[in-house]
């Protein structure tokens, strides 16, 4: 298969955008994303659009079309892919499968949500469109209730402790506080986070993410069609994708996903790469809890001490493995369709070396998207291409 | 690319399946074409699932992981696609591609939709998730209207009248008696037709396809990888997706389809084939004027003759090109999300000679659907492997 290339990239904030359409979203980002790769429009020869719950919540689909007309691009083929939260990953795989295998040299994806018009009793109903409702919906769990749970969990194997989970929260919005995308950056301390509101004990306010608004786009081309007046072009070296259990029934633990640990394998397999070689990662912390599990199932952070390396500082810039240095979801936000295509933004910009919470000598770095309690997930990893 | 071919197949019939789920219509599909298509369930690679409203109708989504789950496949890449009412055609080539590419050596695809339990208000609202609805939905337009507006368009183009139209509608209806998937044969006459209740003057109530539930299944494998146990293999000799314009207003004529046109084009490049190498059709004959403008823009029924072909018999069984002979969208049906793996299902069928409507000595069949006002268009070319 050919070698694959980021080339431009384009994001809105994540933000409230208030009177802002979804379209008019994905269309700055798609339009940003296809002016710096240096691209003619009718160069693209494929469009995926990540998106989860436009249908719900604002009765439009066939965004991939849409998007795709209003930036210009020909009469080629335009994909709406879901996977509840792993959507935009799954946007950006199937994207670079279209130029890896040939059906065209270069692709456009784009991942969009707009939620936050919408009521939290409609936002949470949408969101609960990712659990199986026939056993999973019923019972009354929500995502929040799930990642609680979690938390149980890990604590009574573990020994974490509130403190050690702040420590995720803390370095989080710190991170974001330094990322102009991110929506919700803040200066907290343990204290802080122990007053704060609880929501599904022991998880508190600031354990969760915002709801959202948002976009986010790349261009992938093949590598010898790279344009040399684009921005600097980064190498796709694993876009994996894996499912998992449907329903929470279905895993032997909560505290570690079988879809992350197979699509972490796969993803090493094929750049050919151990944890060991990976300078930071984009990891899915719609809740500080997810953080901790999914690190631990990259292989990133010991088993265990997905919380206690953010208190010994080892995965803060600077540290032995730089996790969400974009501030993460809890942090940059999380606008669902959007969340997967923003953090491959991040890495991209990290590895050009031009990021505004530098890792230093960054050369290789993984972004981990999660759908639902773990039915979808994606892990991808990219590199320098002078590297 | 690799020769691919489509062995198992499945289906529910398409009807009212009142206090089922889609996931048990999903897994009834899915299982039979597994179980035809004599692979082990841990051979199957990967798992598109075509669906369009099962968010607005159903709250839930990730149904591609959820069926996948249950049907006891492997920890795989499972995608739900949505191209609206082209959702399973869309599913369907990327099902193809992830083994034409060698992502895999077998996939699965299923397309699935309930609707008959929703209040007609909820499922035109659904349906018009279809439309930009910065545009065109605010208008008044719903799909019914929009193909009232193309009638009368091609009336006054073509010279075609109410009994012409009708004649596609007999046809299709009888041809739904024959076919046991089907959910409303019925033997009409033009003054039943003349006497049925106005929609969307002057579409009436039997130019209309019903709503509908139901899915169905394919197994996509290597053409080298077909079981000799497994039923007759026919192969895919093309699987095109195109776009075309997302608004109304985007369109030069409402009775041609620029991405139908694109798509017939490909497709045929892409089988080495023109318009006289296809022995059957199955045409997105949501409307009765739907099957007119289409046939046209396929290239198998000259320009403004999509309903004097009928009226001629030529697009009968046993006519020059038959179309819809398994009763198209008007009389099997029109479960959304499965509608284009049902169109595929009874191309196969006829390619195998074991329609109960068959098409004699066909070896070559078309299946082309149709999402949104023409936003979404897939075209597959199938063909007897022995021909």
């Amino acid at each position: 298969m050919r070698d694959v290339m980021i080339t431009g990239i384009g994001s809105t904030a994540f933000a409230k955008h208030e009177g802002r359409s979804i379209e008019s979203l994905a269309v700055e980002a798609g339009n940003a994303a296809i002016l710096r790769s240096g691209l003619e429009r009718h160069e693209i020869g494929a469009v995926y659009f990540g998106n989860f719950v436009a249908g719900p919540l604002l009765g439009q689909e066939v965004l991939a079309g849409i998007v795709a007309d209003e930036l210009g691009i020909g009469l080629v083929p335009c994909t709406k892919v879901e996977g509840a939260c792993a959507s935009g990953g799954i946007a950006f795989r199937h994207a670079v499968l279209a130029v890896q295998t040939g059906q065209c040299d270069a692709a456009l994806v784009i991942g969009a949500e707009k939620m936050t018009h919408a009521s939290g009793a409609a936002v949470t109903s949408a969101l609960n469109c990712a659990m199986d409702n026939r056993s999973d919906g019923p019972s009354g769990l929500t995502f929040p209730g799930l990642f609680g749970l979690t938390w149980r969990v890990h604590a009574a194997k573990y020994g974490t402790t509130r403190d050690d989970v702040s420590a995720v929260v803390i370095k989080n919005k710190a991170n974001g506080l330094k990322n102009p995308l991110a929506q919700m950056g803040a200066v907290l301390t343990n204290d802080i986070i122990r007053q704060s509101a609880p929501i599904a004990d022991p998880l508190q306010l600031y354990d969760c993410c915002p709801v959202s608004d948002g976009a986010a786009a790349l261009v992938i081309v093949a590598a010898d069609r790279a344009k040399s007046g684009a921005d600097v072009p980064i190498r796709v070296r694993a876009a994996i994708q894996t499912r998992g259990p449907a329903r929470l029934a279905g895993n032997e633990d909560l505290v570690s996903y079988p879809a992350t640990r197979r699509a972490a394998q796969l993803a090493y397999e094929a750049a050919g790469m151990s944890a060991k070689n990976i300078d930071l990662a984009e990891i899915h912390d719609c809740f500080s809890m997810a953080e901790v599990v999914h690190s631990e199932d990259l292989g990133l952070v010991p088993r265990g001490m997905g919380a206690k390396w953010a208190v010994e500082g080892h995965t803060h810039v600077g540290g032995r493995i730089p996790i969400n240095a974009s501030g993460g979801l809890l942090s940059k936000g999380h606008p669902i369709g959007a969340t997967g295509i923003g953090q491959l933004y991040e890495v991209v910009t990290q590895l050009r070396g031009t990021h505004n919470n530098q890792v230093k000598n960054a050369s290789v770095g993984m972004a981990q998207n999660v759908g639902g309690a773990g039915v979808a997930v994606t892990v991808s990893i990219l590199e320098r291409s002078d590297a």
